[in-house]
C-alpha cells in the first residue's frame, strides 16, 4: 500500500483527492495537514466523507510527511516549493497541484506568481504532469508539476494538430469556461452564489498564469512560435471546463484526415474521448470523472478547425490526474481508482 | 454474474441504474430496452457512459429479458404490472421503480394512479423494497415494490420513534422539498431551465401519491392511527432531496435518549448515517452515493421533535436503493457496487 | 423631493434601495455612506447602477445625513441605535433595515443578538414597519424598525387567522426556505456558489432571530398564547422566500370562509395578492417586485390549513417593505416607485 | 395612447413585452392572440402579470388586430410574413421579434430557415430594427425585422472598428455565450432543467441562422468582404448573453484610439455603455434592462482586439429592443418605458 500525505486538504482539490483517494484499492491515507484546523477531523468539515475517511488534520510540524511514500500539495502556490527538498530526501516523492513546478521559465513564474522561486534545482528534475503528452518521464519522475486546469485542455486540444504541423501556432485563441469551483474555497465575494449565479463573465482577459503555462508546453511540440490568446470565463456551475479552441489551418487537408489525427493520437488513452467529429460535449458528460472529451468542427469547411474540449475541472484537472500521475509514479495500471463513470444528470 | 434487464433505460432512474450497475462487480448488463430508440447505443444517447457501456437499446420484443437472472422497470406506473407474470413464470426476478407494486392497497393504487391494477396476484407477493425496515423479505422476495424517493425519507425519519412509541402518529407534518429530476426526464414546460431555475414552489399541496403509500408503511410499525400530512416543494437543484419531519412527542423524553433511539435503530446500516444531534445535513452530503442522512432537533427542548432527512432522491431514493435489494435478493455483501463517495462540491 | 440618505449602500438591501430609489420620483439620493469605500462612485462598485445613479459613497463623518430627510440603515444591527437619536434631533426620520427598532421586548434583543440595546427611548416610539397590519402607526412614525424578511410572510399569512380566532395559536409550525441574497454580501465560505449551489439545507433549526420578531407582533393579533415552530431553509436560487405555514383549525369553517377572510383582509392592499384556494405560488412571481402572494391550502379537507407565501426577500421583504413606509410617513401614494412588474423568467 | 398588439403572447418574448408594455405610459394593451389559450386571462398562465395585465388571450382570427396601431409578432418564423400584407393594408405597423423581415437575402433565408418566403413584397420595405445602426430608416419604417439576440451583440461590438476600417473583416471570430430562455420556452428535454443545469456546452458550432444575418448587416458597414466564425454556447442562467468578439487589428492604432472609437460612436447612445478599457462586463449588469454594455481589451498590446459585450437577451436582445423600435416609429422618447434598472443582485 502506497503511504498518502495530503498538505492542505481543506480546499476543493485536497477534499477532491480524498474524495478518489479513499476509494482507491492501492492507497492508504496517512497524513492530511492543515494548520488551522489541528485535531479536527475531516468528515466533519466534510460530511461527504463521513464513514469513508477516519482521518483528522494536523498541524503541518505534527504530520510525520516524511514517512509517507508521496505527498500532495493542494496549496496555494508557494508551499510546496518551501517543503520539496526535504521530502525528496526523505525518499517520499512530490506531486504538487500548484504551480511550483510547472514553469521551467523561472522568469516566467517570477512575473506571474510574483513571488521568488525558492528552489530551483528542484524545479530542474520536476516533470510537467500531463501523461497524455508526459507519460514516460512521469514513471520516472520523484517530483510533479501537476498541470492546470485550462492547460489540460488546450494541451490535449491543440497536440495532435501542431505535432502534425497543420496548424498556425502563432493564431491560436482559446476561448475558455470553468465552473465556480475553479475559483478555490476561499471566503471572497466576488464568488459568492448571490454574485456569480444567473450570470456570466469573461476575467483576466488582459493576461492571465495559465498562458505562459500553456505556451511553453505547447512550444515543445512545434518549431513554430506559439502565440496564444487565451481567455478565461467563469460559468454558473460548480464543475465542468468547456474550452473552444480555434486554429487556422496551413494546408490543405479533409475533416477526416483532421478526425484521424486525433484518433491516432488518442486511441490507447483511457481518459480521452474523441467524440465524432461536429459532435457538442457537455462538460456534465465528464461530472466527477477522469474523462477528458473533445470534438473538432469545421464551420463551412474554411480555414479555420474549431475543438471543443470538455473536463471536470477538479478531476482530470486537478486531483484525477494528480492520481493519474501518482499510478504511473509507483508502476500501478494507470487507471487504478479512477474509474468513476461521470455523474449524469 | 447476475444477467440484468432494464426497461425503460432512456429517464433518469434508468441511466442512473447504468452508472452504477456499469461498474458492480457482480452484475452483466445484458438488456435495455426502448422502443423508440431500437438499435441505439445507451451511450449515444448519454455520452457520460462512452466506454462504460457498450450495450444498445432494444425494442421490448427483441429483449429476450426472460434470459435475465433480475429485470429493473424504470418506467412509469403500469408498464411493470403489465409483465410481471411472465418474467416471474419464467424464473427472472423483478424489481419495479414506479409504483405497481408499493401499494397493498389496491384500491388506493387504483385512486390515485388512476388505472386498474391488473396484476394483484403478484402484488400480494410483492415485497416493499426499503431494506432497513424490510430487509428479511427482500431477500426471499421474487418481486419488489422499491420505494418512492419522498417515502424513503419519511419512513426512515419516523420509524424509530414510532417503534418505540414516543410521538403522535396522528400529527404528522413532512415539509419534504426534491430537486428537479425528481420530476423525471419528460418534454414539459414546468421543468424547463427557464420555468425552475432561481425559484421554489410547493406542489401537489392537496394531495400526492407519496402520501398513501408512507401511509401505508408507518401504519405497520404502530397501533396508533397514522395522519400524515406532506408537502412537496420543488427546489432548482439537479439530485437531492431535503425532509423537515416534524411529529409531536408524547412522553417525557430526553434529548439523549431520542438521539439514542436513532444511532440504535441504524447502528448497523451501511446507508443510514445519524449525524450528531443538532446537526443540519445539507443534500450534497450525500450526491451521487447511496447515503442517507438525518439528524434531529429539538427546538427550547419543546413538545415538537423535528427530523432532517436528506438523501439523492436518485441512488438511495430510485436506484441505488434497487441495486442494494438486488444484492440482498442474490445474497451478495449488501453495500456491492454501492460504495460511492458523495460528489462535493 | 425627499432627501434620502443610506447609510451602508454595499450590501444587498443597500443597492436594492438605490435600484427602487433611483427611479423614484419623488426623491433625490443625497447621501450613500461606507467607511471602506469613502469616494468610490456607486457605479463603480454596482456597474448595475452606471448611468442611474451618480452618487458616490462618503465615509460616515462626511456625509451630511442631518441634511437629509430621511435615513435608511441598511447595516448590520447596532449600528442604527447609535446614530437614530441624533438624526431625530435633527429632524430626520430613520427607517432601520436591521434589528435595531423591531422588538419592543429589551431582554429579548439582547439575548437573540448578543449585545446591549444602546437606545431603549428611540425604541419605545419606533414603529413595527408592516404597514398592512400597522399602517396608522407608520405613517405618524418618526422610525421605523423594518420588519425581518421571514417575519413578514408570516405575519401576513397566519394574521387573518388569528385575528378571526379559528386556529390553534400555540401550535403554529412554520418551514421557510430562502434564497442566498438573504444571507448578505459578506465573505463567508457558507454562501459561495460552490457551497450553496445545487444543494438545500435547512439551518438555525434549534432557534433563529426571526422567532421572537415573529412572535411578538403576531401576540399582537390574539388572546391565546403565540407558540411558533420557525425552521428556516437555504435554497439554490438568489432571491425569493416560500413559506409553507400550518395551522390547526379549531372550528368548523368551510373552504370558502377561509378563503374570504384573506379576500377581505387584503381586499385594498395593493402588494399583498391572495390567488385563488389551492394556488401554488412560486417565488418568481413576486422577483424583483414588491408584491407578495399567498394561497390556501387544506388537504383532505382536515383540521390542518396550509398558507404558502411567496415575496422577493430584498423587496417586499426588506427594502421594497422600507420604501413602502417612507412613502406613507411622507404623505406619499404608497404605490410610488413601487410599481415594477416582477420579472419572469 | 398606442394601441398594440402581440401575436403569440405566450413565449418568453411575448411575456416580456407584456412586462415592458404593461407600464410603458404611451401604451393600451388591446390584444393577445394564443390560439391554443382563447380565453384564457394573460396572468393565469403568467401569475407575475396578476394586477398588472387584465386581458385574456383571444383567439387569432377574434382579435381584430386590425384595429392596433401596431402589432408585434413573438412567434415563430413564418407567421409574421403570412398576416403583414393585411396589417400593412389596414394602417397597422408591424414589428416581427422573429426571422421573417431581417434577410433581405431571400436565399439565404430560405435556406436557412426551410421555408419559403411569401412575402417578399413587404420584406423589401422592411427595415432592420437596430436603432444605434438604423435609427433614421426605424423612424419612417411600416415594418420592421428585430434584429436577433446574438447579432445585436455582434453589430454593435463590432460596428466602430468596421467603420474605422481597423481591423481585418474576414478573419472575425464571435464566441458567444447565452442563457437558457434565448432557446424560448417549448417542452423540449434539451432545455430542461436537469439538462442545462450545472452543465456548459457549444451549439449549431457548424452553422447557426445568425450567422447570415449578422453578415448581412455586418456588410453594410465595409468594403471589405466579411467572414465571421460565430460559435454558440448555452450558458446555465436564465437571462443573459455574453459574446467575446475577436478582430485583428490592420493598422497601427492605440488602445486610446480604441477606447475613443467607441465612445464616440455611442455617445449619445442611452443604451449601449461603453466601459472603462480592460473592464469586465457581467451579464447580470444588464438583466432585465435595456442596457448593452461593451468593454475592449488587447492582451500584450498585440495585433488582437476582443470586445466583451453583455446584455439582457429577452430586453435588448429581443422584446425591449422592439419596443424602442416602436418608440421611434410613432415618434415617442426613444427612451419611453425602458427606463429598468437591471436588476441586482
Amino acid at each position: 500500500m502506497i503511504k498518502v500525505g495530503i498538505v492542505g486538504g481543506t480546499g476543493y482539490t485536497g477534499v477532491e483527492l480524498l474524495r478518489i483517494l479513499s476509494t482507491h484499492p492501492d492507497v492508504t491515507l496517512t497524513a492530511i495537514t492543515s494548520r488551522k484546523e489541528d485535531g479536527l477531523p475531516v468528515a466533519d468539515m466534510y460530511p461527504s466523507l463521513r464513514g469513508k475517511v477516519a482521518l483528522a488534520f494536523s498541524a503541518p510540524d505534527k504530520a510525520n510527511l516524511t514517512e509517507c511514500d508521496v505527498v500532495f500539495f493542494a496549496t496555494p502556490h508557494g508551499v510546496a516549493m518551501a517543503q520539496a527538498q526535504e521530502l525528496l530526501a526523505a525518499g517520499v516523492k512530490v506531486i504538487d497541484l500548484a504551480a511550483d513546478f510547472r514553469l521551467q521559465d523561472v522568469a516566467q513564474f517570477e512575473k506571474w506568481y510574483g513571488i521568488p522561486h525558492t528552489c530551483t534545482d528542484v524545479l530542474k528534475e520536476a516533470v510537467y504532469g500531463l501523461p497524455e503528452l508526459n507519460r514516460e518521464s512521469i514513471k520516472s519522475a520523484r517530483v510533479i508539476g501537476n498541470p492546470g486546469c485550462y492547460p489540460t485542455t488546450m494541451q490535449l486540444g491543440y497536440a495532435p494538430l501542431l505535432k502534425a504541423d497543420v496548424i498556425d501556432a502563432t493564431s491560436l485563441i482559446a476561448d475558455c469556461k470553468s465552473g465556480v469551483s475553479g475559483a478555490g474555497r476561499k471566503a471572497e465575494i466576488g464568488i459568492l452564489f448571490s454574485e456569480t449565479s444567473d450570470s456570466f463573465k469573461a476575467y483576466g482577459v488582459s493576461g492571465h498564469r495559465h498562458t505562459p503555462e500553456t505556451t511553453e508546453q505547447l512550444q515543445r511540440l512545434t518549431k513554430q512560435d506559439v502565440e496564444l490568446l487565451f481567455t478565461p470565463h467563469l460559468v454558473p456551475m460548480i464543475r465542468g471546463m468547456h474550452s473552444t479552441l480555434y486554429a487556422r489551418l496551413t494546408r490543405d487537408i479533409s475533416n477526416e484526415e483532421l478526425q484521424a489525427l486525433f484518433i491516432e493520437a488518442y486511441k490507447d488513452e483511457p481518459f480521452v474521448d474523441v467524440m465524432p467529429f461536429g459532435a457538442h460535449p457537455e462538460t456534465r458528460s465528464t461530472r466527477a470523472s477522469n474523462m477528458l472529451r473533445l470534438a473538432l468542427h469545421r464551420p463551412n469547411n474554411g480555414k479555420t478547425v474549431i475543438i471543443l474540449v470538455v473536463q471536470d475541472n477538479l478531476v482530470k484537472g486537478a486531483s484525477g490526474q494528480a492520481v493519474q500521475c501518482m499510478n504511473l509514479m509507483f508502476g500501478l495500471e494507470e487507471t487504478t481508482g479512477l474509474h468513476h463513470v461521470p455523474v449524469m444528470p
